[in-house]
């Protein structure tokens, strides 16, 4: 079970800030608030697998897959405060750029977190205090189960990764996990599960 | 000059909102951050103009071009419930549906705000008083020039709507309005300024 951090750790954070000129607690309470809706807007939360079939004598790998949770939030370069400001605001993460090379007008740049402490004591708290209001809100309760399971180990074994998978192909639309779920479920009978 | 309503304006309506159990100054700020971030996230401020050649004897068409002025947020129907939000929020504007039918899973909803006055006394204000963080802010200020010259009549004459076709071409991303103020300017000699 996760511990949540009282709101006093967000609202007294980054006294440094100087871009919301967060000087009170009214404006604090308006930044939470714009995160939320911000992340509303144009947040994404997501599972991925990625087949790392040479390596299954590492540790983390033993199924085959790699499993990779992510928090992003993409915006052109023009807004690319916004990124910063909530890599601030959390205090954990990096504003990346996807430079572009097609004939879109400017680069795009995402705020990333990955790391699974950090979604698991920073970001995940934060939106379980504060519940999106948007339809992300269920994909972020996806996102939890899932990260939650790779962190009891659940991905080493293959019947928890199914159980990932399932509930990965769920989560934000147009995406089928079916596929990868026949593949783990059907055609890889000498994947040795180390549950 | 237009003139702001205090921020109590903001924090004491709407006493019947029940999706967010306002009922607290602090939640009221949260609320208000959340607007704040879900417009900087999708929202859409937007000037247009509408050849309108045949009704140059009714008032407001004389330069043969209707001006519109719309505030927008758009989402899928799974989060259509932000946008009835954002809607008893502001308590102006309407939520429209956009059927789909294409291969989209999801009809697609839109919180529209067109009405002038409904614009220049509630909508601006709030984002005069709020600043939007992402490059919306540089649109919103766009926006505002645009209908505050509308509300002041300068769209009846070829000037004004040259000015804000100007303004207009600059905002969003993609969009030019070269061709509209290129056929303003110099292909229609008989249009009748009633500066």
């Amino acid at each position: 079970m996760l511990e949540y951090p009282s709101i006093s750790q967000y609202l007294c954070d980054n006294e440094g800030d100087n871009l919301w000129s967060a000087d009170n607690q009214q404006e604090r309470l308006v930044r939470i608030g714009w995160i939320l809706g911000f992340v509303d807007g144009e947040g994404c939360f997501s599972v991925g697998f990625v087949r790392q079939a040479g390596r299954t004598n590492r540790q983390g790998y033993k199924t085959g897959y790699q499993v990779s949770h992510e928090f992003a939030v993409t915006q052109g370069a023009r807004s690319v405060s916004c990124l910063h400001e909530l890599c601030e605001f959390f205090g954990v993460g990096q504003v990346l750029v996807n430079r572009r090379n097609d004939n879109h007008t400017e680069n795009l740049y995402r705020y990333v977190v990955r790391r699974r402490t950090d979604l698991l004591e920073t970001v995940i708290p934060f939106f379980q205090q504060y519940p999106l209001r948007s339809s992300k809100r269920v994909d972020f309760s996806k996102f939890v189960q899932c990260v939650q399971l790779v962190a009891l180990g659940r991905h080493l074994t293959r019947e928890g990764l199914i159980e990932i998978a399932q509930i990965a192909e769920t989560m934000n639309r147009r995406k089928s996990r079916t596929e990868l779920i026949r593949i783990l479920r059907d055609y890889t009978p000498d994947i040795r599960d180390i549950g």
